[in-house]
């Protein structure tokens, strides 16, 4: 029997990872973290998302640390405007050390599951300036996970170098067109989406040059 | 100004490496993980060592990830014996994935307070089975975080290739003595220490190659 963990967030990209992971796997368990997103509807989306995929386990971990540590727009309720440039460089929407946290937590229950393969749905082509979403930090990470947990651990990246609308090609061919109809992807929370955040935007984008409806937006019944 | 993180349990090769920093930095943050550990001293230690040691900011951070994807026995009240063997091979007083987890929530702090060295007191000498302390792990870490906060985190490891005794000298030729004797080691989680189990042996052991008394044994007026 073989089997994989997905990193789940409820939204576009780890849905469509799931969609690649239930084709290529016996068994697909599942984590999805709450560290305080603003959003909520985002965890019940993955909840969702994951009874309707049949994955064997689905565990949401609250992950307090982070807002422990301090603030930030994508887990601050009073936050600046999304996509303003915060400490570095890079945008305040920069949750520092986060994916690296989340992986090596999904390394953590993977190695007490008994399982090897992680799989996430970060991507370098969308690079917004998230450090950690790189093909070369998830390789180190990789490294360092398989080192330090003594364990072949693999990690999976589907979406790496694709762009939104080779991605919503992936989803079609892998039979997970719909499963997005459950997701959220909105920056502002709304459902129906609010279709003018940076989100939102960048989600119709990649439907349209694919020339088909968001299964979302069609679900809510909104126009596409 | 120049500034450093110690990673500080409250136990004896922590403190030891916060009297190394105290040397080096002008200015030492002191970050503490609550982790359900089962003895609670631990903390209160770490607290008043860095106190004594006058770092600039201490945080104790509370991390309930690990213990909600499963207990072990340094994290189960109700755990087996320590020392015994769990999956893989590995001493059931293995944590997965724990020191990779401090590091990174260390250096995402470390990223918010403008710093890029770390010191940590993990050491491959004692290796009993845990391969997140090793300086192979230390390394392909430190290459994850660099790349993945964009920053030129350095990992310090001053006790790694030494044993308990020169861990001792170590403490003695920084004038950490007087740090250690607020610090506590036991697996039982006795003050005064239980002086029988292996982390007390192991500690007693340090101090009798150097020929000085243990300053906690000293400071509880027990015998050394």
């Amino acid at each position: 029997m073989s089997a994989c963990l997905v990193v789940l967030s409820g939204g576009q990209d780890s849905t469509t990872c799931l969609a690649w992971a239930k084709r290529r796997w016996t068994v697909v368990d599942a984590i999805t973290f709450d560290y305080g997103q603003r959003h909520r509807v985002e965890l019940d989306c993955a909840v969702e998302v994951a009874r309707r995929a049949g994955v064997r386990h689905h565990r949401t971990i609250t992950v307090d640390s982070l807002k422990q540590l301090g603030g930030n727009t994508l887990t601050s309720e009073t936050g600046a405007v999304l996509g303003v440039t915060g400490p570095g460089g890079l945008p305040n929407t920069f949750v520092p050390g986060r994916n690296l946290l989340f992986m090596t937590l999904a390394a953590a229950w993977a190695w007490q599951l008994g399982t090897t393969d992680l799989v996430t749905g970060v991507c370098q082509t969308d690079y917004s300036g998230y450090p950690d979403c790189r093909a070369d930090t998830m390789a180190a990470l990789q490294q360092a996970l398989r080192l330090g947990l003594e364990s072949q651990i693999t990690i999976h990246t589907p979406l790496m170098w694709i762009d939104k609308a080779e991605s919503v090609r992936l989803a079609q061919a892998e039979g997970g067109l719909d499963l997005l109809a459950w997701t959220h992807t909105c920056y502002a929370g709304q459902v129906p989406p609010c279709a003018v955040c940076p989100a939102c935007v960048l989600r119709a984008k990649g439907f349209a040059e694919v020339g088909i409806a968001d299964p979302l937006l069609v679900r809510l019944g909104q126009p596409v």
